[in-house]
């Protein structure tokens, strides 16, 4: 945690005079409070642009006649931005529509191609960074044992189409902090490999929580028929409940918010002990101000990431 | 008013490295804008949350299947915002539909009960504090009599139904400062005796206002018939216009804002000399401050408040 | 540009202690972060309001009976903000149903008139002071020629009723700087004579381009058939394009964004080396800074611009 809260003058100069610009196209809570936090900690202003409600409807496609409802194009908006903010930080969810589109994330690439400044994914289709490494350091935080510890990602029912981006992130940085990490979700779910290859992936989510020391709950729509849903109907016995987690290994439980109670997660775990869903949370704010202080100090071009 | 003006550098100590979250899930002109700059006189970081068009909806009932529209139960929301905050304000109206619901003052409590940080009522369905101490305030800066003055409350014709909160917390401060409170409204407006009692309560608002030395004119919704509005039509005669003001000591004119011009009160009245509202607004500031302050040094806990 | 880049310590005394309320009754995306970025630079606290989205519906008529939507009075409403702020600055466009209504300005009158503070324009049906000095800013580091530049407003086409105040201010602010302008629109989109008074104006775009050494391009609406837009349909050929360009002296491209791409201007135009669109928006931040410091040291009252 840097040492910040013992001692909280020690980060204030490293953003003196700087600006981080907060981009958000869809809603957030966690996300833009605790990077508004994050910046504040580290004496850094920052400014929230909610680009739906507040500002100008955006062009992302090129080479066309703006004729329509859109008034402005990202390569403006983004070289505007850069050129007011020494960071810029960028959410932008799938639309769902196709997923080769949505794979393209072309919100997040335009802002790192046409700002001019460093660019942080506050989630976009694929990748919900900041979130892995707030639950890859809540896991080190709460799990002390010898052993490598056997984390489960288990798929949950839900009633939206929700992205695959908090799935990917954690999958590809569990299996990079070398954890020994198993996913369940029912067939037609299937994440793609490129984020998930080397974890073990069963159907069965009985059997993958044997032994488990963490069971990280969170729903995706499908890839192979994109953007279904896996709602409470077909799926009820996938929500994650007290005795699933006696299968496990005293296990904590994680989820990265918000959640749907008992249709992700019943009250009575997400309520237990076990839960560790606001200490997640909480450290949102630690691994913000670590990569704002990263990329403040030039030890990390947030471009190349 | 603490100081302030004079020293302006005097608190500037006392909010440093903390942040107050100031949570909207109602509209809000004087209570933000006063909040904001409050925090920042103490040196304190500040975060608007604008519930209901940043973020996710919000579900506040137990033990129910999160299967609509709401993404996000309070539970998690509420200690979501409290790891990353040392202070939450809340505002939240009544619903209207039922006056026992509105009673429980179900969010306000909600974030007293689960985000483990200090909780200021920026408006609840029942009380508004912020405003009463303002108000009480604006008296006594402007009320210059040995005797006890006399404080008229009077219910003035409206076209929504308006919350009961502002008059509740204006009779229960009035009472509490040691005050002579006259309460005037027609038949069916009763306020609810546990923040009147103590009060003189009268059907005659001519009446009442003989040697008035402050008139506070609010408009609040019927209790027992509950969200009955009291409009122009039925009610034109409980304007307060500058006939009824000649029948007062020559009183001072209050309101909370905003007001309904010539609904509430005449033109004539709210722009003549007595008028005080603009006095009352500017002094939110301080009040803001003092309290805040208050919970910084650790004087007073919010939440029991 | 201050020499804020060079030495951004050297201003942060002048906003000590103050803070400037940014009110938004429309949309905007440089306007309001260079604003903040401004008001930051200088040691200054800015709070946004947008009127329409976290706020009160305000009432500008006079002597009207608020019995409808519109909860509050400006006037009630401005000398609030201005008990809360040191300076306050508006942006509200026209309504473009009546001209005259339009040109009374009523929004950035009425906070004039009532907040008690200096009062900032950010873009009145009118008037867009800020943005025309950042143009002149931009046409001085740019062109560096001894003899008196040619400068071309262009009117080019768009889908929507635009307001003519970047038009106006850009008229009088580079025929009070002394430029040599030439301002080309069709027929039917004459603008006010009272901002364009000493400039050539021309229908004929080609030869206004002739030996040009800046074109700024910007749709405005029709005065005379009061908000009839010039859509491609009939004005195809007054988009700016390559070849139009070619005939200039190698002008640079300017415009005040968000721009309509291949409807005001080509993709080849506004991407070219010639382009300074972004240097434009990039200088709204030391124009912003400016004002904000001249007001603060009390060299200037805005109220009298």
């Amino acid at each position: 945690k840097q040492g910040y809260q013992n001692a909280p003058e020690s980060f204030l100069h490293v953003g003196r005079h700087k600006t981080v610009g907060l981009v958000f196209l869809n809603p957030s809570l966690r996300t833009r409070v605790s990077s508004q936090r994050a910046a504040n900690n580290l004496g850094m202003y920052s400014i929230v642009i909610n680009m739906s409600g507040d500002s100008w409807g955006l062009e992302f496609d090129d080479n066309v006649v703006m004729n329509g409802t859109n008034a402005e194009h990202i390569k403006e908006a983004a070289a505007a931005l850069g050129s007011y903010c020494d960071i810029l930080a960028v959410r932008s969810f799938s639309d769902f529509k196709n997923y080769n589109d949505d794979k393209s994330q072309r919100v997040l690439n335009a802002f790192i191609q046409y700002s001019g400044v460093p660019v942080v994914n506050l989630e976009s289709p694929l990748a919900h960074p900041l979130q892995a490494l707030t639950d890859i350091m809540t896991i080190e935080e709460t799990i002390k044992i010898s052993r490598k510890p056997k984390i489960v990602l288990s798929w949950a029912p839900h009633c939206r189409a929700l992205p695959q981006a908090v799935a990917n992130s954690f999958s590809s940085f569990a299996l990079g902090y070398d954890m020994d990490l198993t996913i369940t979700h029912p067939p037609g779910f299937e994440l793609d490999p490129e984020f998930t290859g080397g974890a073990k992936i069963t159907h069965d989510q009985k059997k993958a929580f044997e032994d488990a020391d963490v069971v990280y709950a969170k729903n995706w729509a499908s890839i192979k028929d994109y953007g279904r849903v896996g709602g409470l109907k077909e799926y009820s016995d996938w929500t994650i409940c007290a005795d699933k987690m006696k299968l496990t290994n005293s296990a904590k439980f994680m989820h990265c918010l918000p959640v749907r109670r008992n249709l992700v997660v019943t009250d009575e775990v997400i309520e237990s002990e076990s839960s560790v869903v606001i200490q997640q949370a909480a450290n949102r704010v630690w691994v913000a101000q670590a990569i704002f202080k990263e990329i403040l100090e030039g030890e990390c071009n947030a471009r190349k990431n």
